[in-house]
């Protein structure tokens, strides 16, 4: 007889008592918060609570008489396994013959049949497309219902933490001067109201940090501004003495996070109103169509106007940058002191490793939190994309091949993300050849003199063409924008390659920070990526425009122990040399232990 | 008392006369002919013959009180003067204050007037723009009328000259192979039809070829393609006895130019018809737009089938392309002798010289016309953009500076392009430095290895980075595609750098060519264009896909007395000793003149 998971059998069983009494037929789970964050926080986990997988990217689908769970080629074994005994069908997307939901929908759901879905965890452009693959089958929808309100008992309660107020000092602009700025903007586009929804750029707006989504300091919230009112819908337990006060002084309107769909609902539009679908839930997005339709007045889809405010760093957040990446680097300087030091000498597993790392950091002056979980990955472990190492499942880091530590921190002042490789015993030739054309690629991008105009897809090749030439390639952008205080990863700008129709790119600009992060990653035997963080800065102006380059804010020492000048160029040696000595010169002074100093010496010697 | 330009006066009233009798208020003629071609016959020059200028953009607005005329700031200075005396105001485009046609026209146009123009001469992009901005004035169009075709006395005649056929042994595909592509791709878009508007395109589908178009070898023509049956439509007169015996041969069915709107009306559409908006003009446009709503059927705009397949050379047209490049850079290598032997010492001009080279090219074997006026621009006229010399306006060609010469020819085999910059005396240290950063930019981006997935965009860098890091720019893309003895420029990809918004961009393939011409540009002082055209060529394939990259076509060389290696690095160095040597050996056999020879050993020397 089979093994039966009672548990999420009755589970489903509650889940499809609820859907009869709201007359759902078929009732869709995704994985994704209010605000599409990055981590979902525990309270989000409805489909792992309805299904057992608990990965990263799924999606349930329940009716009275089938379950069917999909998640990409990462999962397929991960959810067979945690799936066992629930019934729940596995759909491997992209494999052939395998139907996306809207099609496995569009067959199965009959004329006049339900779909009921929380359209808060539910992307607009999804649900559009879901309206317009069922619109010929009559389907109704229902998205206004979390059934996992009503059957998971036990269920963790939304994150609400305390929210805090950053000094205008430490922002380098107050909220008054930033939200003038987008009214300007919302006056050039058209529009007398704009419903913002992304939360880092409502943290950015308001000068205010939270602590609900794991990682990224910021608070659930929406926030909805005119020309003359700012309403902040946050939890009101979120909402601090401190807090109150300085909304009452800028004249911020505290409404409840939970108030926001009949605000909208009630509220009467006076113009037309901007939004940025992208950024805008499908329930947001349906409630707000039906109410400026009945107020006769127009949904302007654009950009949100902070995104680009926020990605242009100002002189404070960028003086503040500089020095809490200079902080950053010289932890993680010791940091590889140390595991070179103590590999195959002491007790060192990446799990152990990491944490020594993370703790390093905790002591730094101004530390928040870490920017992402650190990624910690030995040899081939390296390779995996997604490899993540736990306490119980770590692999020994012994005295042979490289160490990948992916990390970083949000300080006061900033937020870091660093990735060297760490050389800790042998290594093969080809590894160095491998790891030389990474750093080359790494430094050769950091090179790059430009026009004003360039988007990142005109630079990406500065990176790649080291591996190219090698015919490597890596499965991943050369590099994404950074928060200030704020999350390790944002737009609009990125460094890239490929062309993707239709889709939007944004000019690099004086200010903007972005990773460079090239790699190589070869299944099963070894994986290298090398980040640092630069900045774009201009050089110069004439006739023919701006001409921009970028400066380091990442100062680390590469280990020149898998570095073979062989397969350099001497321009890329050159680099190297320049750089080390700027990493020695300004990450000296900040290490106190002579030993380290040394070492550091040595780390940074010219070749 | 001041001038007055009696004729045009005179022509203007006719205008008028006409315009009343069909009951136009406004009447607008703009520059192009029904195929939106690079080069308009005289037939199409109503504009000028309206208003006197004669330039290459410009825009003719007439009522019956007023009449304006725009163009850009590169003919202001013309315009005003040709139109001397003419009552026509001169509207200076993109110039603060100066409003656009359409603006002129919601601004000036009364509810329930009439716009009218030749459909057949607008795009259907702008006419859509007029439409959207004009629907609120409730402005009527009349667009199937040609004025002119009634006022202009004495008018040429529509361009209408032999057409050809090529073998299929020539071309590498026959029709019929081709078609059957065309027909997949239909299938494909779901579409019963296709109507193919773009001349290079239908040239290129049949095998045939014409001679309507000034250096492009192409005739009038629409092509009418469904499932079964290919219909040509093409002016009776242009079909020889070759031409018509080919056509019954290969299933094509001739019908008359000016028979297709006709018989896109009377059509019966079976199913959806496949158009390029692009391609289309508006009275085309808006006759399928009727037809296709009247027989209940989608029009799908889509990117003609054939752009991308012709962009794509096959392997025999890529051999004789190979060929032709050869024996046209045999021909430009001892223009480049002759240049430099006698100027000085005999009289020359940019026009005398010109005439040299293309009588030169009108020698070789298969020679069919220019691929378009040789560009021939002395000192500082080189550095003005669309310079022309004629007989009786061209400098004199002095043994001090440099010549500009930038040409090509279609031949019985493929069509070239291809610029060189020769010293003929003393040039100062700057134009050197200039002339090195352009040669290596050049070779550097013929040297590119990229990824297959990559556009223009991504390698426009390697062209640039050599003169942006010395400050300078070049305001024009880096490279075009090129026909197959067919035009000179042709898409869909390209070599360019900036980014636009939802400007689609096409995929490096192996077999496409595509000109590879950085530049500098000196106002008052100098210019130089070095351009070969180059052959994107597969140079591996792993697990992370196909490794690309160029090899020259052009074979002529680059004028050393304008190199000075210490602007260059060692690797660009490098690059041209490899190119100059391919140069001689490649193109040393193809010439006779011991002397050239000699000197040919001696300009291609290792430096």
């Amino acid at each position: 007889m089979s093994y039966e998971n009672t548990v999420i059998k009755e589970r489903l069983k509650n889940l499809r008592a609820k859907m009869q009494e709201y007359g759902i037929d078929y009732y869709m789970m995704p994985t994704s918060d209010f605000h599409n964050s990055e981590y979902s926080a525990d309270f989000f986990k409805v489909r792992e609570y309805f299904c057992g997988f608990d990965g990263s990217n799924g999606t349930l689908v329940v009716s009275q008489d089938h379950a069917g769970m999909w998640t990409d080629g990462r999962y397929f074994i991960q959810a067979e396994n945690q799936m066992k005994g629930t019934g729940v069908e596995l759909f491997k997307m992209m494999n052939p013959g395998v139907p996306t939901i809207e099609e496995f929908l569009f067959d199965n759901m009959k004329e006049g049949q339900t779909l009921g879905f929380d359209g808060r965890v539910v992307s607009t452009s999804i649900g559009e497309r879901l309206e317009k693959k069922l619109s010929d089958k009559k389907v109704n929808f229902r998205i206004d219902k979390d059934l996992a309100e009503e059957v998971w008992t036990e269920r963790p309660a939304l994150p609400c933490h305390d929210m805090y107020v950053l000094s205008d000092e430490l922002c380098g602009r107050s909220f008054k001067e930033k939200l003038s700025d987008v009214r300007a903007k919302m006056e050039k586009a058209g529009a007398k109201a704009h419903l913002l929804s992304k939360l880092d750029d409502i943290m950015w707006l308001t000068n205010l940090r939270g602590n609900d989504v794991e990682c990224n300091p910021v608070a659930l919230s929406y926030a909805y501004i005119t020309m003359d009112e700012f309403i902040l819908f946050v939890q009101e337990k979120e909402v601090t003495e401190e807090v109150r006060k300085y909304c009452d002084k800028v004249g911020i309107v505290l409404k409840d996070y939970h108030e926001i769909m009949s605000f909208i609902s009630s509220v009467k539009f006076e113009g037309d109103i901007l939004y940025d679908k992208r950024n805008t839930n499908f329930l947001t997005f349906k409630t707000l169509s039906d109410k400026t339709k009945a107020d006769n007045v127009q949904m302007k889809n654009e950009k949100d106007p902070t995104e680009l405010m926020k990605a242009v760093k100002n002189e404070t957040e960028l003086k503040n940058i500089r020095e809490v990446y200079l902080r950053d680097s010289a932890a993680l300087t010791e940091f590889i002191y140390w595991v070179k030091k103590n590999v195959g000498k002491m007790p060192m597993t990446e799990y152990t490793a990491a944490m020594k790392l993370d703790s390093m950091r905790a002591e730094l002056p101004g530390f928040i939190e870490l920017s992402f979980p650190t990624i910690s990955a030995y040899n081939a472990n390296a390779a995996m994309a997604h490899y993540e190492a736990s306490e119980n499942n770590a692999a020994e880091v012994k005295a042979q091949g490289m160490l990948l530590v992916d990390s970083g921190g949000t300080y006061m002042g900033g937020t870091t993300d660093v990735t060297r490789t760490i050389v800790v015993g042998e290594i093969s030739d080809e590894i160095k050849k491998h790891y030389t054309a990474t750093v080359a690629g790494m430094l050769q991008m950091a090179d790059a003199l430009f026009l004003e105009g360039c988007t990142g897809r005109n630079l990406d090749v500065y990176a790649r063409r080291p591996l190219w030439d090698i015919g490597i390639d890596y499965n991943h952008g050369t590099g994404h924008g950074i928060g200030y205080m704020l999350n390790v990863h944002e737009g609009p700008h990125s460094l890239r390659w490929r062309y993707a129709e239709g889709v939007s790119e944004a000019l690099l600009e004086p200010g903007m920070i972005v990773s460079d992060e090239p790699g190589v990653y070869i299944e099963g035997s070894h994986g290298i990526r090398i980040e640092n963080i630069i900045e774009v800065v201009e050089r110069s102006e004439n006739e023919y425009g701006k001409f921009l380059g970028f400066e380091h804010l990442t100062y680390a020492p590469i280990d020149l122990e898998a570095i073979d000048t062989r397969y350099m160029k001497p321009e890329h040696v050159e680099l190297l040399n320049k750089y080390h000595k700027a990493v020695y010169d300004k990450v000296s002074p900040l290490i106190k232990d002579e030993e380290v100093l040394a070492w550091l010496k040595e780390a940074t010697r010219e070749i």
